[in-house]
């Protein structure tokens, strides 16, 4: 069997250019330079309760560090470097070179450094912390939402949900149209060139990994306001549009994993916006607006919805398998 | 059941003062200085491969971040802010509150911020990466010893090897010897202040983690050169003392968990070295010599000594249990 060390060099041992010192030593290094903060964020992914105990390993690896990714970019951080630990049952090759394949591909696109990490035996479990920098006073948190910001949401909702449904058949869709969602689940894509272009334009951000509403009222109690929403404006593929409303609004409000980001931004920055979605290569839709009132009001064309019976993810109370 | 969030907000959430921003947000945020390095480890702890499943929250706790730590002493870099992942198998108030309370006292005494985090369920584990500082250059590597350095120890080493050996029923300890050895396995003490008294002292260190053979081998491997080790010199405690030669080289020089330095300096230095281990308030040894030759060589009064049979640890090769 293949040793601990020689699994590190084999698969995870990388030169480092961005950093001063990467793995191999007690610590790794990264030079500061003043003006800049550093953003870190850390995120365990465990089997059966994250990712199902058969996921392939390359895909796994891709969402491990997507959704650590997608973290630096809700705060508009450039990404700079990573750590990862991995506990896995047995040291099998075969699961750990599409693994390191899978998160190293990502990684080199974003030009994110591994620099260090831990392997161990233990039941599968992936834990990445992430590194990103921003120019001082320019990150976007979830605070900082203002009364009258519209509220905006990147890409589409609810796939992820809508994959996640088939599989516990919850649901039955046509296989082609499956086939169509899961990427959404199983490789997700970190909206980070966004992130960055929403820099001194957003006001507050975040990402979608637990569903909009849960999400959301993270940023209205942060930042002490409510929100409308007008559920029509969602934008959602043409595939979840084929559902009842029941379903379009338990994976958009309620789903989780479309690590889209919802932020908002002043009215009078609209063009702005739309300017930076182009930049980035991802659509934007404005889909409500900040309000005093604290709670969430939802609304469509026919008029107020209720919605009971929608709540967002949480890791304790509804595992996800 | 208490949810995540809640767990999250009455256990771990902090005021931050080092820290731009703490938990909470997407990202925590540090502050950049020109002229300073940011050291990073990470360290992933599994239930039944690093503890005992029934081992006190509070001691693994404490040990959970001593082991981080432990690695910024031997970059000789100071502890600034860490983020904690934990995965539990259910949502238990019972274990959570005196692990909290058994990290946080440690991280107090260093001021070294709770900045981010993640919980989850599944199986037990725990995954801590730590940020300190040091001035730009002074990090001490593992590759940067030099033939003719004196080779140095911290504390005494072996008596987790030797409490874990008593729990293994390897060998039976008396109850009260037992009782002294135990918190050197399960809380032991990050020689943080004496790694930071090395700056510019030493030429290369490490934490003894894996043994003082495996170990010292990495400090060879990255310098390009091997030792010689009077193994009569080697600090043990009087518990130690007291087993035969067989098990005072296991414990020492392959038992793991030990968590003091093993340093190089020049001898032309051993003032200095003195002072700062003084100044520190650990005391040190010098055991070797860094060589030529590549290897290790043991010797004691008797003349040289083979070292068939005693191997470092290995998390894959061998577990903890």
């Amino acid at each position: 069997m293949i040793s601990e060390f020689d699994l590190i060099a084999k698969y995870f041992a990388r030169p480092v250019s961005k950093a001063d010192l990467g793995a191999g030593d007690d610590c790794a290094l990264l030079r500061q330079t003043t003006g800049l903060q550093t953003a870190i964020s850390t995120d365990m992914l465990v089997s059966g309760t994250h990712f199902f105990p058969d996921t392939d390993p390359e895909e796994l690896g891709h969402k491990s560090l997507a959704v650590n990714l997608s973290d630096l970019a809700a705060m508009g951080a450039a990404p700079v470097a990573f750590t990862l630990a991995v506990a896995i049952p047995t040291s099998n090759e075969a699961w750990i070179a599409p693994f390191a394949k899978g998160i190293l591909a990502l990684a080199d696109k974003h030009q994110c450094e591994l620099i260090g990490g831990d392997t161990t035996r233990g039941p599968l479990n992936i834990c990445i912390t992430v590194f990103g920098q921003i120019p001082t006073g320019q990150a976007i948190r979830r605070d900082a939402a203002k009364v009258g910001d519209d509220i905006w949401v990147s890409g589409t909702l609810g796939d992820a949900r809508l994959a996640l449904a088939h599989m516990r058949k919850e649901l039955i869709l046509p296989e082609n149209q499956f086939l169509q969602v899961l990427p959404r689940m199983q490789k997700p894509t970190p909206r980070v060139e966004l992130g960055i272009a929403l820099r001194n334009i957003a006001h507050a951000a975040l990402d979608l990994s637990d569903g909009l509403l849960g999400d959301l009222t993270h940023i209205l109690d942060a930042s002490h306001a409510g929100a409308s929403l007008n559920t029509d404006a969602i934008p959602i593929s043409n595939i979840l549009q084929q559902q009842d409303q029941v379903w379009r609004l338990q994976c958009t409000l309620g789903g989780g994993d479309d690590y889209e980001l919802c932020f908002t931004a002043p009215p009078e920055k609209r063009e702005q916006v739309l300017d930076a979605a182009r930049q980035a290569g991802v659509p934007v839709t404005c889909i409500g607006k900040i309000e005093q009132q604290p709670g969430i009001r939802l609304s469509n064309a026919a008029g107020p919805l209720e919605h009971t019976g929608i709540s967002s993810f949480d890791h304790f109370a509804s595992l996800k398998k």
